[in-house]
């Protein structure tokens, strides 16, 4: 299986924010959607940082909303 | 192995724009840099609209400079 974790940039270190994640939506508000192999969302205000998917990586970070 | 291939949407299809790729990383300037398994790299000025990581893909589309 070629899901990814998700992290998220918190204060210089890097916290796992889901696992096994197979899809990632980027909305038109700034948003992203992000589910997981077994179809469960989070839904966070942030943007991508880093992708390694050989790594089974993805990094991300929180915007401001608005 | 988990690489992706990448799509960009152009004219509402979507067009093979790299094979087998293991990285991406979002510039701060609205570039995305992207490296294959290889390390073979392209640049585009655009951005993620869309990650299937099961589905192996990753769609793209072009954003204005500036």
């Amino acid at each position: 299986m070629c899901e990814a974790n998700v992290y998220l940039e918190i204060a210089g270190h890097e916290e796992l924010f889901m696992e096994s994640v197979d899809m990632i939506h980027p909305e038109t508000d700034g948003r992203l959607l992000i589910v997981d192999i077994f179809g469960d969302q989070k839904i966070i205000q942030g943007k991508i940082k880093h992708i390694s998917l050989l790594n089974h990586k993805i990094l991300l970070e929180k915007t401001e909303i608005g």
